[in-house]
């Protein structure tokens, strides 16, 4: 390919709205063009980043056994109906009408769809297991899009689907697809990937995992412990807290706290830490938008997740209206209306001195005591695990929370969507059952802009070989020059004649301007043909990533010494991925 | 793969549903299932031959310089907004909004998308011209999708667009996408494509061509001249009408036609041919259901996109509910209400003698002549060509009518889109100039269901080997026989070894059941190790298309006898693509 045909720009500044650097250099490199919000058209070089990360894809769930199908993009919703989705899942889930009136919906995950497709298929357990997978066009109507294509609307995914006949069949398979996303992620250049329990969310089912990506601009934060390996998302990990002093030190006592509507007014005003309060966090349920109120101590936060999973429908964040039901800013347990619902995290067992709002403005409770004031209280676990919390695992208080972006996710469904969509085979003894089910997907967009985020400098990515949009950068530094021309010609065809892919720079441009292009668009391998170098019979072959950089090759080894570059940096990431 | 873990049924029944073969093949053999109307999950033998289709179409366009990029499926709707097409397309192109009520689109076509892509890009002539495509999902909301893959809501396709400077350089590589598409249906196994011209329709621009598969189930139907190879789709072959007795024979009169609402009736009562009758045929416009009455000699029918191309709108057939306006069943051009839009097609010039209504119930008028009685008439061509009509290219009376399936589509758009979208670039005098476009269709979907239709026997499709699933079925027909099965695996295995596809019957199944699911795979070369035969040291070889039939060949030739099939196989379809 020439750059000088190349459909695409390439530039120089850093666009205002580019939040995180991988956003700024993929629109900067003519990787992307943003189309509606979360919405983007995707350029060459982006398309075959695409393609490579897709066909590693392919080639793993291909040595699982998977068989690559299509489902549909626009489904019915009816289908959502089976399985419950249609009315619990958000206003992610993008519904419609088609032109008879029949409600539609763009799939944003396809277990509806898979069951459909396989329920008159698998109705014997002698057809188990298996696993279908695509990959394809998703549409997820996120309220807030961002960070190019990290968070977007609409995104290419790779999604399989395993049906088992049992739990422990289900479970051998998992792990190897565990295994399998490991060499994936392994193969596209980014071993580091870190693999954390997480919460299975809308899509049901117990056991989960994620693929995190850590890297300060990421959207999820992971618990870490460093003495044990213990890593779960902070929504799935427990938050564990040991409260020793449990026997009550003073009675109930109503004080008037004037002004005292946040924690931290309340315990200048009282001279009190925060570990010492019951703090009222308010959310409404989306079906009726009742109330919730989580009490926590006043020093946590709630996880929402948790919540949502307590609760057992969406909920979002109160907004109090009706003062006769609660009083922001005093909000207690003690007296709250019987229309809300209350729930008590762990982290208030066992405190012997609390203090709480008395549901009256202006006014707490002191030398509140949760078991003896509260008797029915029942604790659940609510609140975020925090930096130097109890490891969940090993017990020691070292937890690490960093932040990741997820590029794959992995679910153990169980029969959620077998039951609801009444789908069931015959056993061995001729009885009907629900086949299980796992799920796992990888975004395929997602990856390439996490990989570019890991693997960049202040002037472009740095692409991994495995998935590089060409393997070979050649630039012909003087067109003019016929001598200069016809060499650079000669390796261009001598290369593409090897099946290497070279993106060939032979534009009339200043040396600084292509070597610009080449940084943004980021190619492992560098051969620049000039002049100067021709004078001394050598061509200058560099690697993106500098690991060598300008080195002096006799032109007629030049084309060998590419090939060896090239299989030694495929070389460097295979020896990254676990057999 | 083993057929014995394949996902999807095969079975005999043909579904009531299916009104054509290839539709009731690709169910019964486990291709595709339908989700909802016109909207189908495709099985893996379906996606292995549209990833097949896809390579071959995305080869010839590699080698036409195209790039390929992705385009979003759900597009703004301010996007068509700026081409008008958000206004001019009627309810096949489905609109939502999103989450925050913008307006959205499926994107069923991307000539905006295109546009929107590369405008900043191509600012300058320097970088014309160039072509970009895609493959991917697209969505129609089609009144009345049938034929399985035939006519469908949702479906796989490459666009692609072409952008340049010139007409003369569109012209030029027009001809070569010409060319490249006649390749791509050769190398797809189907060189008898014709190629038609055709009606732009919805897409603007002068000429298109379209590439027609014949096939008595197509839905368009074909103009083909044997004389001179004038082919057209008759929605865009004009119809030409000779009359002769120009001077009118009678003066207009008044009589009283009782119940004679039809043209039959009419001719029947009054003794005369319908060549003799002025025939009114009414639509109403889409945009505000005002009436169009189209006049068209009564023995001809209205072409509805020629007259939809003289409306300059969309529109429908009427339904008359205000008698005030129009008396159905005896409408006539004369004392018609001015409330309606009045169009003349050209079979009525020239003709001395015409019965045509009067505007009164049980009424028309005898001896009329246009040119006498409706002056101000302008002549236009509505009607449709007529098998051994006169051909509009040599001029003889032997036009065939065949019916065809357009499984490809090329259009010279202009500027239609560029002038819309303000795209412009700076030609060589630093002059603003609207780029010239080309747009370029393929249905993946449409294209491999065309080939089944024609590729077919009884029993199941017989598949071009350049597209089919797998390249050898291999049949064990005693898998409880260890011999048996240790042949057919090593031949199994060898095959594989050798890159080349195999579908593997290991299952223990009646051979009735095996040969009836190979038919139903349609995999061009079939081989079968047998008990039987291996007492006589050999294997049996077939081709699906049965030009070998169990050819017996020694075990130790097996796979050379395979692999030189196959390569036979592939060169006669090589043979018929045009270099």
């Amino acid at each position: 390919m020439k750059l000088s045909k190349l459909v695409g720009d390439r530039f120089k500044e850093r666009p205002a709205n580019c939040l995180i650097d991988s956003h700024a250099l993929m629109v900067r490199g003519g990787y992307i063009k943003n189309v509606a919000n979360g919405i983007y058209s995707q350029f060459p070089p982006m398309k075959r980043i695409s393609q490579k990360i897709e066909n590693i894809i392919r080639d793993e769930m291909d040595k699982l056994d998977g068989q690559e199908v299509l489902f549909p993009v626009a489904l019915p919703g009816s289908l959502w109906e089976e399985s419950g989705r249609y009315e619990s899942v958000g206003s992610e889930l993008l519904r419609f009408t088609d032109r008879t009136g029949s409600k539609m919906v763009l799939g944003m995950t396809h277990e509806e769809a898979s069951v459909q497709l396989v329920r008159e298929y698998a109705n014997s357990y002698a057809k188990y297991p298996f696993m279908i997978y695509q990959i394809q066009t998703k549409f997820r109507d996120e309220a807030r899009p961002r960070a190019g294509l990290i968070r977007v609307r609409e995104f290419t995914m790779k999604d399989a689907y395993s049906f088992h006949t049992s739990q422990e069949d289900l479970e051998q398979y998992y792990q190897k697809v565990y295994d399998a996303y490991s060499r994936i992620f392994a193969r596209c250049g980014i071993p580091e990937v870190a693999i954390v329990k997480s919460d299975s969310g809308m899509m049901g089912g117990s056991i989960s995992h994620e693929y995190m990506l850590l890297t300060p601009v990421g959207e999820d934060s992971i618990a870490i412990c460093p003495e044990c390996g213990y890593s779960a998302n902070v929504e799935a990990a427990p938050s564990i807290i040991k409260n020793e002093n449990k026997i009550p030190k003073e009675e109930l006592k109503e004080v008037s706290t004037p002004g005292t509507g946040t924690i931290e007014e309340l315990c200048d005003f009282l001279k009190i830490p925060a570990e010492n309060t019951a703090k009222a966090v308010v959310y409404q349920k989306n079906s009726d938008d009742s109330y919730i109120v989580a009490f926590i101590r006043g020093d946590l936060d709630i996880n929402e997740t948790k919540l949502t999973n307590a609760v057992g429908e969406d909920i979002h964040p109160a907004v109090i209206e009706d003062d006769s039901i609660l009083t922001a800013g005093f909000i207690g347990p003690v007296g709250i209306s019987d229309k809300v619902t209350v729930y008590f995290d762990n982290s208030l067992e066992g405190i012997d001195y609390l203090v709480t709002g008395a549901n009256k403005v202006d006014t707490h409770y002191t030398g509140f005591n949760v078991e003896r004031d509260c008797p029915d209280a029942k604790y659940v676990d609510l609140a975020k695990i925090t930096e130097g919390g109890i490891c969940p695992n090993c017990g020691k208080p070292v937890i690490n929370i960093s932040r990741g972006i997820e590029v794959g996710n992995i679910f153990q469904l169980g029969t959620k969507y077998s039951k609801a969509m009444n789908f069931t085979y015959t056993d061995e003894n001729g009885k009907e059952q629900y086949p299980i089910m796992g799920c796992y997907g990888i975004g395929v967009g997602r990856m390439a802009a996490s990989i570019c985020e890991v693997r960049h400098d202040d002037y472009g990515p740095i692409w991994p070989i495995t998935i590089a949009p060409w393997q070979v950068h050649l630039c012909c530094l003087r067109s003019d020059d016929a001598e200069c021309k016809e060499k650079a010609d000669e390796i261009y065809e001598t290369l593409q004649n090897m099946g290497i892919e070279v993106i060939y720079d032979d534009r009339k441009a200043r040396p600084g301007a292509m070597f610009a292009d080449a940084d943004l668009l980021g190619v492992p391998v560098r051969v620049v043909v000039s002049p100067r170098n021709l004078a001394e019979n050598v061509v200058e072959i560099s690697t993106r990533d500098k690991s060598i950089d300008k080195q002096k090759t006799p032109v007629d080894q030049a084309v060998t010494e590419v090939q060896n570059i090239i299989n030694k940096l495929t070389a460097d990431i295979n020896s990254k991925v676990n057999k």
